[in-house]
């Protein structure tokens, strides 16, 4: 099942998208649970939802899965081979594991502010930072919660996926060592368009490619994953309590701008465009942010 | 003026201290408003707010200020000169400025349901980690939120202090490079008991003491700090924008239990208590997690 957030008459609802992708059908919620986009959904049978009269996609404005997520999102560094090596060739690695593949997860955070919707734009301010990159991600929905949670049986705990761009201001993570400041500037986490339940995709197959103006800059296949999906719900819920509607992007390959020599920084214009396979295509204009 | 959210009649109440600190007089607050705890008096005059009949302070349960803040708790790392060379000397130091003081802030984030009360348990689950520390830190309750918050005008969007003992767990900090994880564990987050408004207390001299099952850990003032208050708000929000009731906690000072060699980590059965002068008392047991 694929399933978004959308913006119509006014009101926030979640809707089921058609499989021709053509209409959605928005789902019977109040408009106190709609207000909390996809998490309304989780923890609820989706074929046993009412649904009102599908509306034309193209006629709706679409919002981000989840337009605020509870919480900080969950991110994961350097968790494919080939980004690891490039990320810390460029000099811009503040993390101790530097200049190799990291032993364990690195696990970090982005304010559940910085979400904004495919089509939104991404606010470059180049006062604050000249150094903006993007960061293709598959981003895992938590359904159930726990703690301690087992690699065996974390995927049971897995609601769905969604797409994230990880966008970085590469001179603020390193220049404050701890990665919280470069990861969170406003508008910094382009979500969605759509979140899809588990079983609409195979991580183990799945492709995540990045445009930048048509471009391809990424591409890669979630099974080149340094640490899998269960081991990051397992790494995080050992002694951190998971909770339904928990985002975790799951770290980004090969090819973001501090890969090239020089780094190929996002400038005003720019539009970056991620396509993850079974979820869909995520775009964002970067624009200059005016005073 | 003191502030603290208690439990009475089982329902969670706002009040106002007294100034004997003997009694506490609950807000006029709808039960919603009152659920967010503190940050329901934020952005409202509290002289002019109407309060109900003072309680005996000793008869109700004391909560956290903030009992599950908006979004993870913003923490600054290394920011007591002493407390620096320990850190760094003591091995467990993954950030890119190992060795020497921080040239930036270091800002991470703790989830907001690390937050416990004074009183309540912080557990220690000995398969997770068997290395938990504590680290008193003065906390900022934001009031006025911003972007680009000047250094000068910061101190207009402090609403206010409050006391977190930012307990962490060593061996997660360094192993996962990034610190979310180590410092996110369940229960990691004690605060309170009160909050007081910004008038309360003059953070160029407030004195910041911790006990460890009486013996004196730490002993320091607020003056020490490396970045003071306006600079880590103007770090903050140059690019995050701040929001009220976001919890900043400024760093802990010298005296934590892996500047000892060999390390004194917590045990079951401990006891870590916090005076922070104007504030008050934070004190709670550390309990070894049952199955």
């Amino acid at each position: 099942m694929r399933v978004a957030c959308i913006r119509h008459a006014g009101e926030r609802r979640v809707g089921i998208v058609s499989a021709d992708g053509q209409s959605i059908s928005p789902v019977a919620l109040s408009s106190d649970e709609a207000a909390r986009g996809v998490a309304a959904l989780i923890g609820k049978e989706i074929s046993a939802l009412d649904v009102l009269s599908p509306l034309p996609l193209a006629s709706v404005e679409i919002e981000a899965p989840f337009p605020r997520p509870d919480r900080n999102i969950f991110c994961v560094g350097k968790n494919y081979h080939a980004h690891a090596l490039e990320f810390s060739r460029s000099g811009f690695d503040s993390s101790a594991a530097q200049g190799e593949l990291p032993p364990f997860p690195i696990i970090f955070s982005k304010v559940p502010e910085t979400v904004v919707a495919s089509g939104a734009p991404v606010l470059i301010d180049p006062e604050v930072s000249p150094a903006i990159d993007y960061e293709a991600e598959l981003a895992v929905i938590i359904g159930k919660g726990g703690r301690g949670i087992r690699p065996e049986e974390a995927m049971d705990h897995v609601w769905g996926y969604t797409i994230v761009n990880d966008v970085t201001a590469r001179d603020l993570q390193g220049r404050y060592s701890q990665w919280l400041i470069g990861k969170s500037q406003d508008t910094f986490c382009p979500m969605g368009p759509f979140a899809v339940t588990a079983d609409e995709i195979d991580v183990a197959d799945t492709t995540v490619t990045t445009w930048v103006n048509g471009e391809v800059r990424q591409n890669a296949n979630t099974r080149d994953l340094i640490f899998d999906i269960p081991t990051i719900v397992a790494t995080i819920s050992a002694g951190v309590t998971l909770k339904p509607g928990d985002i975790i992007a799951t770290g980004t390959p090969e090819g973001v701008g501090i890969g090239f020599k020089p780094p190929k920084y996002l400038r005003d214009g720019d539009v970056v465009r991620v396509e993850i396979s079974g979820i869909g295509t995520l775009e964002n204009r970067f624009a200059e942010r005016r005073a």
